[in-house]
């Protein structure tokens, strides 16, 4: 993490508090429950600076993760096209991310994730509030459904994170992407809006 | 790696000193190339010795590998059945042994496999030769497409296996095994038997 300097108010480790308490509150509580409110208390700032360095409470949590990609960006890529295309292009838009040059940040998280129970909350939180909610809610699929359909799609994305560019397999670690596309799109738009077991 | 020294047949040391032999050959040199006579050269004994200890190429692996379950036996439940059910008796089975009190030996190999390079190849080169190999070969494929087969099968169990056990993200983690089986079953059965991209 870069450190800034000559910044007022608040002395350079400002920020870095910041973004302590808030991998803590993210971790422990759930993005839902955490507030920047919280977070400021336990840094010992001004909520209003907590918002004058990183605006919403989505953006701290980027931060705080040290996260490449805004998916805020992303997930309206996912969504624009028909409704039987989803689960292409979330591989699609998914492998351009890991394939980047921002993906080994990415990669760095999961082998965190594996070894540190509190990156896993943080992962899990990310995985699920930042990405699987905001594709699924506009899928127009039953709520109740959400949590289930989500938590697949992200048994297949990751193992395909893992066996692409941690354990590299192959052929899957070196297969062109749209092979990719093509054999697991089919089962993320199952998982998304297929028919579940009841 | 432990080094020993004042190595006899028989001695306490002997046997260690064949796993390490053979952690370091199945990593290196993969699962088929490696051989029983070339490891017990480098562990100073005689390859009859390694037999008498560790019986066939595949036992020494699993013992290497420090594996609870033989997937010798795992194998011939799977490909008991209809073809058209060996999708859902993979994960069936899958579950049962990561499920169970010897699952931990397996997460702790996923867990180890993320952060060390060594280990994640022994993990590849299990995955593919004593699991996935085995299966694909009695189903009657294109043996063109094995590889690919297996490595698509590898993304979806592995990212379940990280899901439920490693970072726990709800309601995968604690969902019952029929219902995973019910919803992961037709995504394995599609990667072991259905059409595959050209």
């Amino acid at each position: 993490m870069t450190r800034r300097t000559g910044r007022r108010p608040g002395n350079p480790g400002t920020r870095e508090a910041i973004l302590d308490a808030a991998r803590t509150a993210f971790a422990e509580r759930g993005y839902d429950v955490a507030s920047i409110r919280g977070i400021a208390a336990t840094a010992q700032v001004d909520p209003a600076l907590v918002h004058h360095y990183f605006g919403s409470k989505d953006q701290l949590f980027l931060a705080a993760m040290n996260f490449p990609v805004d998916p805020g960006q992303l997930v309206p890529k996912v969504l624009a096209g028909d409704r039987d295309g989803v689960g292409e292009r979330m591989v699609r838009i998914f492998l351009g991310v890991w394939d980047s040059p921002t993906g080994s940040a990415a990669q760095a998280l999961l082998r965190s994730a594996v070894s540190n129970e509190w990156t896993a909350r943080l992962l899990r939180e990310f995985v699920t509030t930042q990405l699987l909610r905001r594709v699924l809610e506009n899928l127009d699929v039953d709520p109740v459904e959400l949590p289930l359909r989500g938590s697949l799609v992200a048994t297949q994305m990751i193992g395909l994170a893992m066996m692409r560019h941690v354990v590299r397999l192959e052929p899957v670690a070196s297969a062109d992407p749209e092979t990719l596309v093509a054999a697991i799109g089919p089962t993320i738009q199952r998982y998304l809006t297929g028919p579940l077991p009841t």
